[in-house]
């Protein structure tokens, strides 16, 4: 039991001491001076003077993340698990153990994500990246909607252009990125629908439609969206002016109410100051 | 009159049985593996191995949907196509009878129109697709207006560029196809109007306005898309608000007007016991 | 003064004939028949069977128009150019008149504006137009301010890569299509900024800003035209909403208050009733 | 003291010169036609002709501003800068000493941005340019945050592309200058993506998710703004009505309780009338 005690202790010290303002301070100085390094090891030039240096920078900054969410899992247990903030510093700090044994090049650039704990540790901007991700299950509907046309369009290009056109729609992934391409409008026309209506001189019948579809999609979401967060807005200052208004008419109304209590009250003691002295047979 | 019973009773369980659940999320479960099966059918790979399955299941679905079809169509009369969902559906399935006897590669293509089964067998798309519908009447002004302008400026286009840009404007079709990617700006300068304009120098004063002008016309589309339902969002909400204000307003000045009346009550009973002993005259 | 009776009398009956709703849609029938002929007209193969028939109906409709506006202007005089649809029907018409003799095929193209008549000559066409139009003046500020920016951004163009990109930038008005290109977001980049950048290496300092000032402005101009048709549209609602409560509350105390003052009434008789047989010195 | 007095008066001299309306109205002219002459100076066929004159004219315009700015500062003292406006006049006018001196064309060019002091004259167009700057403040969360996400991304993007697209990725300014073109979608996919794919044929996977959180940023950037803006405007319109409304409920009830409390009087006067006779004793 002793040692219960103890460790209860250790881990009440550990959670005062990660969710203390100067270590919260550190750790964000430690976030933006890594991502500084980082950029600064983009350039050539940096990196063959201070090349060892930015390297060795590298690894004791990644030392004190892991320490940092070691010291977090040891203070809330299987709590730390609980918070999406938590996971996403986990998945994003973990990059960075990989590129060492394996050394690929994609991988090293993979350690920058790391930055984006800055979204994760101040505050302001974990609310910004809530309101965002807040906003994802009302166009839920209308993205599915989407992504069923877009699954039947890409199916449909891969099977009737593929075999023509094999980089654009030679396989179901390729005639996914083309169609995305071309829902961005980027080249659609001369870039890829003109070079495929001279093979299918009627192949505007497929992407013409499906342009108008998904630009009427896509403004149908961004319609819910904002009508969704206006309604929002409107209705909290709305909900509280009505709420000032019915205020106002229950005050004013007791307040005549009130005044017709106390005429009541006075026409009674009238009464009864004038039926008194007639007779007892009228009391009530 | 037995047949007709009999017949009545048939339909009645024909009804019943395609409204049970079981049978939709049946169905529902094979335009899912339909949508999967023909998403494989793009890969040579899969389809060198297991061609011949991949057809018989196609076939079997296909199979499927008629009798689904064919089922709903004898328990619900005529009154079948007065769902357009059910059109759609006919449309959508009957396409996958074309290929097999024609065997283009286009038409085997549509087939894969059938999993946007998917948008009119779930409630919740239905709903989706029914709300971006409803949106397009309150759009229609100003589509025929756009319709009218883009008319106008695509007979001008052929009339006036055609003789010497045949592949951008040799047609009316052509010039129409143009105008629409000029219309989306993908390439409209570097690709149709510079070179336009080195032979008609002064060309820009035909684009650039048509740009303008359907740019504003769209934008005006969205806004008043974007109004109308803002505003009976926001409608619906101040409705209610309104209705509880009103139904307040009754309440409280119901009260008081219910205590001067209980006052004129006590008023009238008090002359009464006042005028009472004085004389018989005054009662009313 | 007979001839002068007379006149009136003809311009009277003219008026009459013109307002007349079979002769509009007779009118509204022929322009709409031009339309088609006119995009026949676009088709070569068609021309060398009937295009003498297609140039008779144009002659012809040309009559037609011309007889109507002249009959119009008969009919109302210089008031005739009060309405701007007028104006509009006049010019679009005598575009027609001009290519007959000069015989360019530009100005041959021109005619088609004609077809235009559709949004003056439909009364929910010309409220549509008329409601776009409306727009304007709420734009105008940012509209200037925009040009201001704009013209500065093309004389410094002009002046600093006139002399090395003729093409794009020699002339002021060859700048101002360029940037209106950039701010279409079309090729701004590969197309313009980074061949500039070659021979300016910092031309991205001018570039980048113009693309997020102009950017900026164009989502204000929007978002002020969209709260400005947003608010209209709320308001009149909200208007016929406040109203009927303001009604509410007016009829809800009235109601009260005509009961208080009854009330009044009765107490009144019943002091009159009580005093009256003590003495008329009370009296008032 | 008699000299801090006659300064005094000179500056309060100074003050009320650069303050009339005439004064103001000849520096506006002054701008616009300096405007005009800067644009003309843009045509070699005028500068061949008239160079000596622009130039002269240049000048002396640049001379009119600068003492404008001296007298202005003299008029205000160091208050002078307290205004951004000032400031921004400051900074405008002294771009135009800097190119005689070194006679770069480049700064040569920057002289035009003199023509902006039309924003900062005209009172219209300064309370524009303020109404576009009062809704950076509320932009601001997002815009770190998408500041945040496209940092990463361009230091991801020079580690990985970098050494295989130097052009576009070779540096971290390069790369952010890619990527704000992919972030217009400017020929995003065929002149960027689709190459970088042909390397790294995963590319999609960085690119893709980019645009796609960057376009969802801008989004909601734009629809705070929008619902900000609409707020503000609805709220005032709104404010009135409820406003409207409570001053009705008030006077409203007013009138009632201003009739109960006279009949509250008139029973009092009825008890006092029909109490006095009977005795002293109930009086109040």
């Amino acid at each position: 039991m002793e040692t219960d005690l103890q460790e209860t202790t250790l881990r009440d010290r550990a959670r005062a001491f990660v969710e203390r303002d100067s270590v919260r301070n550190t750790i964000l100085g430690v976030i933006i001076f890594n991502a500084i390094t980082l950029g600064l090891s983009t350039s050539s030039t940096v990196t063959d003077q201070i090349g060892g240096l930015l390297s060795v920078i590298d690894r004791t900054v990644l030392a004190i993340f892991v320490a940092e969410l070691a010291l977090k899992f040891f203070a809330y247990g299987w709590r730390f698990f609980a918070s999406a903030w938590n996971i996403f510093d986990l998945l994003v700090v973990s990059v960075g153990l990989l590129p060492d044994k394996q050394g690929l090049s994609a991988l090293r650039g993979l350690r920058v994500v790391r930055a984006l704990r800055l979204l994760s540790v101040v505050p302001q901007m974990r609310s910004v990246v809530q309101a965002l991700l807040d906003a994802l299950p009302g166009m839920g509907a209308v993205i599915v909607m989407l992504s069923i046309v877009y699954y039947v369009f890409a199916v449909m290009a891969t099977l009737m252009y593929g075999p023509f056109f094999d980089e654009w729609f030679g396989t179901l992934g390729r005639s996914m990125y083309s169609l995305f391409q071309i829902m961005t409008l980027e080249s659609w026309s001369m870039g890829i629908v003109r070079p495929v209506m001279v093979v299918f001189p009627m192949a505007w019948v497929f992407f013409v439609p499906f342009i108008i579809i998904t630009a009427f999609s896509v403004l149908n979401l961004f319609i819910g969206l904002l009508v969704n967060t206006m309604q929002t807005a409107v209705e909290d200052d709305d909900e509280a002016e009505f709420e000032k208004l019915r205020e106002l008419v229950r005050t004013e109304t007791d307040i005549v109410d009130v005044h017709v209590m106390e005429l009541r009250q006075e026409i009674r003691s009238l009464r009864e100051e004038l039926l008194a002295p007639r007779g007892e047979s009228n009391g009530q």
